[in-house]
């Protein structure tokens, strides 16, 4: 075909540590090949650049039979966090960064960072509230104006 | 650029109501921009549409680490009621309509709303089952046809 | 319009039944359609295609208001396998594959299946731990490269 992919616009939508990767992933991967990227954070996945929550995203041990975990002992208090645990050192194994270093790298690599307007204020959240990377707190008609020309991808 | 986004086919494929409404308010933001739109409802996503069971959608208290509740007490009876009942609360405040009205607003702004074929005989529904606003039931073949042109959003 | 889709890349990300099918059902209308289809299978996804246990992928029975049922019977030991269950039977009457067979039915129509790079290391399989429909174990650069020209679908 000859074509290539000029813009992709991501949108995370969800606050578990397994829901935040994948976009962020996706949209380092764009950044490594050339691609224009943007990522737009929506309800729970604002915890991903939200100053206090991004250091304690967990992964869901619930709810998540790719766990491989029977789910009763998935409730049991702690298994998240084992989980979590298990997952991040094996991140850090991998050389996979953090989630705070992860979008750090991937905004100084020229990715826009924006907050979803109508998901702030359901939250009840302010533009202090976000780590120093987000550029702006945007609608959906704008981000449909940045996405134009690319793909969106809603994870 | 100077290109512009003329069409959105957004997908919704969850039950529960953070499930429903990133899919929703996509479709709003759309026709507010004057963006073509048409929304598909698949597997749980068809609760949405359903005349008994759209008043009725939950938020998902538990394998949702983003609510910030332990998982042991996310399980406990009535919990996701509770969340359920502080994000139609918080929902109100910020005049952001309950799931019945805002999928009739949506339809009345001009986008289409259809059921997957698949998953309507999956569950055993029947075209009576849904709202009246729904256009048609359609296989996976009919939605690309619809979708030709623009951006498809899985949520 | 005129226009038609021609290609379409359906990234599977999650390991429960209820979030596998979606994307194989999208995967396999697009080639009934003689749409160019690819399949890259991520995170959780990757359960789909790995030979010991695509054929164990449960229904998440919690965290899924969608099923019905009270959060405190979901997670009993044994709800997730008698809702999983249901499931399949619901599949059987219904014609719809079980989970290798549609994966091998899809690959056979000509749909490539790709493994993501970065999740088949952080979870330590090798390419022989798949079946062996799987092309090749990509990055997500080459999964743009593959893309262009279509529209990415997320699930």
């Amino acid at each position: 075909m000859g074509e290539t992919i000029e813009k992709v616009s991501i949108i995370i939508s969800k606050g578990s540590l397994e829901g935040v990767y994948p976009g962020l992933i996706m949209a380092n991967g764009a950044r490594s090949e050339g691609i224009e990227a943007n990522l737009f954070f929506t309800f729970f996945g604002l915890d991903a650049i939200h100053k206090e929550r991004l250091e304690h995203l967990k992964v869901a041990a619930v709810g998540n039979p790719g766990m491989h975990m029977a789910s009763l002992i998935g409730v049991l208090p702690g298994m998240s966090a084992i989980a979590t645990h298990m997952m991040e050192k094996k991140m850090e194994e991998h050389d996979i960064p953090g989630v705070a270093e992860f979008v750090e790298m991937i905004a100084d690599s020229g990715c826009g960072l924006y907050a979803c307007k109508a998901s702030v204020e359901l939250f009840g959240f302010s533009d202090e509230d976000f780590i120093e990377q987000v550029e702006d707190t945007i609608t959906v008609g704008e981000f449909y104006g940045k996405a134009a020309g690319g793909e969106i991808i809603f994870t």
